[in-house]
């Protein structure tokens, strides 16, 4: 299991403003080999989210960035006055993985 | 979904112990309420590791911090020597989830 994350820093008043963009684009994953889940996750600190995705291994992610999939997803970059810095990006292998019952929903 | 995030700097001539303590601790996580999901997640940045739990509720995720299967979970403390600073807990609750056709494994 891979995990890609990127964290962005929003301004805490465009929040609003930053969910609707990642809720009406076209993520252009389902179906890509080795995509396992996409979520935008909020956190707790005004501003701080992560576009956080799972892939089954690293090679299926780098296999994604070479794709025409990844151009379409990444052709719309976000308006100004939105984020307050550069998104950075974090890529994690999994060490242990331990499961409920229950999938990720 | 609800994702609680825990980093750890670690030393990085000391990984290979920190991932023994995590192999060969009981995570006393199975059939809690709304557990999903544990990994211990071993970033590109040498030192830098998640202990990423995914729950179906933030309020799941509270009642475990107040169960006697957290208490058991954290009652041994990481020996010294190990870590180059405090860990950096961090909470998200999922905007949008999108899954692929395979759970996470």
């Amino acid at each position: 299991m891979f995990i890609a994350m990127n964290q962005f820093t929003v301004i805490p008043e465009r929040a609003a403003d930053f969910e609707t963009l990642w809720r009406t684009r076209e993520s252009h994953l389902q179906g890509l080999k080795g995509f396992v889940q996409f979520s935008l996750l909020r956190g707790d600190e005004p501003g701080d989210y992560l576009s956080h995705t799972i892939w089954e291994s690293r090679e299926d992610f780098i296999a994604w960035t070479a794709s025409d999939a990844f151009r379409q997803a990444h052709a719309a970059r976000t308006p100004d006055g939105i984020l307050a810095g550069h998104p950075r990006a974090r890529f994690y292998e999994a060490v242990i993985v331990e499961s409920g019952s229950r999938s990720p929903a």
